[in-house]
């Protein structure tokens, strides 16, 4: 892993967006594509475009455009995706079931285990693995590197299984919890705060200003 | 509904954030905080806390800070949560299925109709609204009033579910599928990307710049 240069939350967070549409433009046998016409299916603008992929290297030529497939790439590997990451999910309630049942193994997330406190859901198998018990969660963590840790759990429960998780090796956080989870710098917490985005379409729906 | 003033959607989307705050403080029962003090717990820095307040009015009082129950009330009608939201949810599969069961009737919305193109899923109710088939949409749209559609089907299916949606007086989306979906600029859509989420956590973890 290089040491990254300091590139903005806002470029970082429209890169999955360019390997989403770099990779329908693949699967429709697009072979390059100019930073204008990018723009127009992307819907940013193409300088935009050439400045947030400026950031990472020197990837279009002028007159050409980008190359589709190289671009893909280039994009994918950026994103960390040519790496693997073992994965555990804790709370298997409503969304930890549809997380679990989510295939994000094409991002080179393996499932290893998924754990909750309700007995009624322990041994209950989702894509091959077991729902275990919470109690194994610690003694499962010394025993299997695990590199991302997926918190389904309660607003209560999120920051005590953040902290074990982090005690544990765990650098990574995919956090469902509607909580901000305190840690270390050098650990990554992603947030999914469904509550702020729907709060966000009733602002603009009706809210007022 | 008043006229939006030019607010930016940075400051739109930290709003519900505020709004979570001072719930846990009212829970707390702390009646009154100061922009440094909500500063610490959130994260945001003092004077951007008073920035982002005064776009929507005058709400602090120097030397006092902000009264809490006040502002959560002002912040929630700012948000539109005064409101009531008839809502429909296409697409009863795993996440669908997670969303139907997620509590989000405290923020004013009323799920009243689920669709599905499964046939094994038609009949089944979650939390007492049972899945119709999805040929029941557009005269389910035509017979009540619906403000919210939420959409999570495939990407595939996505946008001809957004064109009925909206071509039946629906002015609000919100999205789970992985496409960025096209309606006139009325409408308002609010897009979940479950899978830019989590690129963006594997770029942080283990991405090159």
């Amino acid at each position: 892993m290089e040491k990254k240069r300091n590139i903005s939350m806002a470029v970082i967070r429209r890169l999955p967006k360019y390997y989403r549409y770099l990779n329908e433009l693949m699967k429709n046998d697009v072979d390059r594509i100019s930073s204008k016409e990018l723009s127009e299916k992307i819907g940013f603008t193409a300088s935009q475009i050439r400045q947030d992929l400026n950031c990472f290297g020197d990837f279009g030529q002028q007159g050409y455009g980008y190359n589709v497939k190289d671009l893909y790439r280039e994009i994918s590997s950026i994103l960390g995706l040519d790496e693997q990451y073992n994965t555990v999910l804790i709370g298997a309630g409503n969304i930890g079931q549809a997380i679990a049942n989510y295939n994000f193994d094409k991002f080179g997330l393996t499932l290893k285990a998924i754990f909750d406190v309700n007995p009624k859901l322990i041994g209950i198998k989702i894509r091959d693995v077991e729902i275990q018990d919470i109690d194994n969660l610690e003694q499962f963590l010394k025993d299997n590197k695990v590199d991302i840790g997926v918190i389904c759990v309660t607003k209560s429960s999120a920051q005590k299984i953040c902290d074990t998780l982090v005690a544990n090796g765990v650098k990574g956080i995919w956090n469902f919890a509607p909580v901000d989870l305190q840690a270390d710098e050098e650990v990554k917490i992603e947030n999914v705060h469904l509550s702020e985005s729907l709060l966000t379409l009733t602002y603009l729906l009706n809210g007022r200003s």
